[in-house]
C-alpha cells in the first residue's frame, strides 16, 4: 500500500529505529546527572549533537534539540526577534513559509511588530529582489524556507542570504523539507529542521544558531540545552535523529537521483494522462521527491478519498480537505488553481512499479470524480446572451469553476460572463481556471452575499 | 547496579517498551490526514488521551500532550494567567514548587506580574492557612505540587484546593512525582505530569485544564491539541505514555506498600549508622519511594562520586552538587541542612537486598569523605576565649561548617563563634548545624568580602 505523504511524516527509517532501540537502554537518565548513567546519557547526547552538527554544517555549540520543527521554528523566530529588538520590529517572511512560520510571524504582529510577505511567482520561488525591497533599516529578522513543503520548489537561499548580509539582518532557514537531502549550502545565520520529516522519530526538531547572531530566548528560564530548549532531554529520540540524518544523508545523492526520475515521470504523465490538470511549482529547481498537480471540476476530498480507496495516500492544498475551508496559502500566493489539487511526496525507496500503479490509477479516479459532479465532455452550444451571470452563492468549490465552464459557451467570443460567488476559494480558481483555458479575467467586484467575478471569453 | 534516582528519571517501563514499539509502526503518520495511515493515527491518539484522561480523572477533551512535564507547566502556568488577566497578575505559588514552575513565575514577574510564594514548614509542606493568606482579590492563579521532588512530602492539596475554591482562584497542581501513584485526589483546576517519572518514555508531558477553567494558549498559534502544544504529536511516545501509566497503576497499591516499608527502613537505619546526619522531609505524608538526608561536614559531590563507585546512583541538592554552587531551593525554604544531601529516590521493583546493600556501604562512605575533610572524633579542648571570630573566606562548603564544629568547643558555654563566610550556603547550614546540635544562632550581619554568621554555645 503505497505511502506517498513523506513531506508530512515519514515512516521511522531502519536506522533510527535501532538507535532509538539501543538509546532506550542507555540514554534514559539525566544526562545533567553525575553518576555512570547520567554520564552515559551524556555521552550520547555530545555524540547525536556533533553528529548533528557535521550535518547541518555548524558547530555543535550552535546546535539545540527542540520537541518539534515547528518548536524549533518558534523558538528561533521569537529569540532572534528579541534579541535584536533595539534595531526595529520588523519581521520579514515569504509567502509560501510553513504555518509554522506565518504563525510566528501573526504572534508578533499581534505583539505590536511588523511583518512584511515577500511574494513568490507563479512557480513559488521568491526573488532576491523582494527580499531586498523588503529589508529595511528597522528589519530585525528574515526568515525564508529552503524549499517549498507543498509544491517542492527550491528557493534562492544563497542570494537571498547575500541580500540580507549586505543589509545586516539574520536570516532563519527552515529547512525542513530539505536538510535530509543536504546541507543548505549557503551562510544562514539561523536554522530550523524536523527529524520525522527525514525519517527520525517525530518529538526532535533542530534549531541551530550562528555565533555571533544575538539571541535572546524566550519564555521561562530553563538551563537544558543553552537555555534555549526548555525540559527534559529526550534522548533517545535525539540519538535516533542524529543517527538516520547521517544515514539518508549518506544514500541522499543516489536516492535524490532515482526518485528525482519518478517525480519527472509523474509530472510528465499526469499533464498527459489527465485532461484539465495543472502541473504546479518549479520543473527544474525542486525537492526530487515531491510533485504537486491542480485538477479543474475536482473536489479534493473525494479524490483523496478514492485515491486512499485505491491504496494511494496522498495530501491535499484544496480548500475542502482543510478544516478551515480555504486553499493552501501556498497555491494561493502562487495563484495557481487549488481545486482537486493533490501533493505527492514520495518516501525513499519509493519503486518505480508503485509509482506506475499510481498513475494507473489517477486518471480513473479524477474522471470518476467528476462524473459524480457531473462534469461530462465540453459540449458545443450555442451562445445565448453577450454577457451571462450565474448564481453560485451557496455552491462550494468546485462548483463555481463548473458552472463557469459550462457557461462559457453561451456568450460569444468577446462575450462576458459573471459568476456570484461566496466560497473564498473562487477568488483563487476563477482566474487560475482563465490562465488554464486562456480567458480573460476582468477583475472582481463585491455583491450583497458575495462577488463576483467576471470572465471575457476569447475563443 | 542499583539506580536510585527515579525521582530524576525512571527507566522505560516494559508496558511503555512494548507499546512504543507497536506505535512505531502503527502510528508515525500524522493523525490529521485523512488516508488509512492517518486515521490508524488518530485512532491511537485518541484511545491514547481516553486512558491517560482515565488516569488523571478528568475528560479526554480536558487532556492534551506537551513535549514534556516543564512545557506542560510553562504552558498551564502561562495560559491560565492570560486567561485571567482581567482579574488581576498575582500568582501564587509555594516555595518548594519545582524549578519549572518557579521559572515560569520568574517569567510572570519579569513581564510585570507579582509572585507571592507561600512558605514551607519545616518538614516540606505548605499550610492551608498559608494560602489563603497569599490568595487575594487579584490573584490569576495558585501553583502547589502534589508532593515535593526532593524530599517527598505530601502537600495538603485537597484543602489548599478548597481554599482556592472558596476565593475564586484556579489551583494548577504539578503532579509530575505523584501520577504515578494514584489520582490527584482533589477538585484541582488544571493539572500537569511528566511521563518519564513514571516510567514512560521522555518527550511527553500532560496538561489538564478542566472545562469552565479560563484558559489562554501563548504563543504562536497552531491547531494541534486543541491550541494548547504545538508541534507534530509525538504519537509512538504518547501510545507509550499512557500505557504505562495504566501499568503503574496497576501495580501501585501493591508496589506503593513494598517500596514504603524499604524507604522506612532506609529512613530509621540512616539515622542510626551515620553519625550527625538528618533525615528531612515529612516521615508519615510522603512519597512511597523516596527519602533525603543531609550529612554534616560532607562535601555532597564527593559522597555522590564515592557513592558511584560503590555501584549506586543517588542525587543531590548540595550546593557543590549544582552548577550554580548554591543549595536546592526546596531544602533552603524548609530551613534544614544542604550539606552532604542525598536524595534516594527507589525504582519500582527495587529489592530489599539493594537497599540493604545501600545502607551497608553508605556509613563507610561518608565516614570516608569526612576523614579525606580531616573530620575526626570530637576532641575535649579547653576554651580559650569567650568569644572567637573564624576567617572562612574563600572557604565552600562544607568547611565552613567544619571550621565551626572544631572551634566550638574553644569557647565556654555562653560564648560566641563568629564565621565570617563568603559561601552563600553558609546562611543555610550555619543555623541548620545549630538546630541538629543545639546551639543558639544569633543572627548575621554583612562585613567586607562576606557576611557574618554568630553562635552561642550551649552545652
Amino acid at each position: 500500500m503505497p505511502y506517498f505523504d513523506t513531506a508530512s511524516a515519514a515512516p521511522l527509517h531502519p536506522v533510527a529505529r535501532q538507535a532509538l532501540q539501543a538509546a532506550l537502554d542507555e540514554g534514559w537518565a539525566d544526562p545533567a546527572r553525575l553518576y555512570r548513567e547520567g554520564r552515559r546519557a551524556r555521552l550520547l547526547l555530545d555524540a547525536a549533537r556533533e553528529a548533528a552538527a557535521e550535518a547541518v554544517g555548524c558547530r555543535a555549540d550552535e546546535l539545540v534539540f527542540t520537541p518539534s520543527g515547528t518548536h524549533a521554528v518558534h523558538t528561533g523566530v521569537a529569540g532572534a526577534l528579541a534579541g535584536r529588538r533595539r534595531v526595529g520590529g520588523q519581521l520579514v517572511v515569504s509567502a509560501v513559509e510553513h504555518s509554522s512560520v506565518l504563525h510566528a510571524a501573526d504572534a508578533h504582529a499581534a505583539a505590536g511588530g511588523t511583518v512584511t510577505e515577500v511574494p513568490v511567482d507563479r512557480l513559488g520561488a521568491v526573488s532576491p529582489d523582494g527580499y531586498a525591497a523588503a529589508l529595511g533599516s528597522g528589519t530585525a529578522l528574515a526568515c525564508l524556507q529552503s524549499a517549498n513543503h507543498e509544491v517542492g520548489t527550491v528557493q534562492p537561499v544563497a542570494e537571498v542570504a547575500e541580500v540580507c548580509a549586505a543589509a545586516g539582518v539574520p536570516l532563519l532557514v527552515d529547512a525542513a523539507q530539505s536538510l535530509g537531502w543536504g546541507r543548505v549550502d549557503a551562510p544562514w545565520s539561523l536554522l530550523t529542521a524536523s527529524a520525522h520529516k527525514w525519517g527520525g522519530p517525530p518529538g526532535i526538531g533542530l534549531l541551530a544558531v550562528r555565533k555571533g547572531v544575538r539571541f535572546a530566548p524566550q519564555g521561562p528560564a530553563d538551563e537544558r540545552e543553552s537555555g534555549r530548549s526548555p525540559g527534559f532531554a529526550n534522548l533517545p529520540a535525539i540519538v535516533a535523529a542524529a543517527a538516520s540524518l547521517r544515514a539518508v544523508r549518506a544514500e541522499a545523492e543516489a536516492e535524490s537521483a532515482r526518485l528525482r526520475v519518478l517525480v519527472d515521470r509523474i509530472r510528465r504523465r499526469v499533464a498527459r494522462l489527465v485532461p484539465d490538470v495543472e502541473v504546479v511549482g518549479d520543473a527544474e529547481r525542486r525537492l526530487p521527491h515531491l510533485v504537486t498537480f491542480s485538477c479543474l471540476y475536482v473536489d479534493g476530498e473525494t479524490l483523496l478519498h478514492e485515491l486512499d480507496r485505491a491504496g494511494y495516500s496522498v495530501s491535499s492544498g484544496s480548500s475542502c480537505t482543510s478544516s478551515t475551508l480555504t486553499p493552501s496559502h501556498v497555491l494561493r500566493a502562487m495563484g495557481v488553481l487549488s481545486e482537486g489539487n493533490v501533493r505527492v511526496s514520495l518516501p525513499r525507496g519509493t519503486s518505480a512499479d508503485e509509482v506506475n500503479g499510481f498513475l494507473e490509477v489517477l486518471p480513473g479516479a479524477v474522471a470518476g470524480v467528476r462524473e459524480k459532479l457531473g462534469v461530462g465532455e465540453p459540449v458545443t452550444v450555442a451562445p445565448v446572451a453577450e454577457s451571462l451571470e450565474l448564481d453560485a452563492l451557496g455552491l462550494r468549490c468546485p462548483q463555481p469553476v463548473i458552472e463557469l465552464a459550462r457557461a462559457i459557451g453561451r456568450v460569444p467570443v468577446g462575450g462576458t460572463v459573471t459568476v456570484l460567488s461566496d466560497d473564498e476559494v473562487a477568488r483563487l480558481d476563477i482566474p487560475a481556471w482563465c490562465a488554464m483555458r486562456g480567458h480573460d479575467y476582468l477583475g472582481e467586484s463585491p455583491r450583497p452575499g458575495g462577488t463576483a467575478y467576471t470572465v471575457r471569453r476569447t475563443a
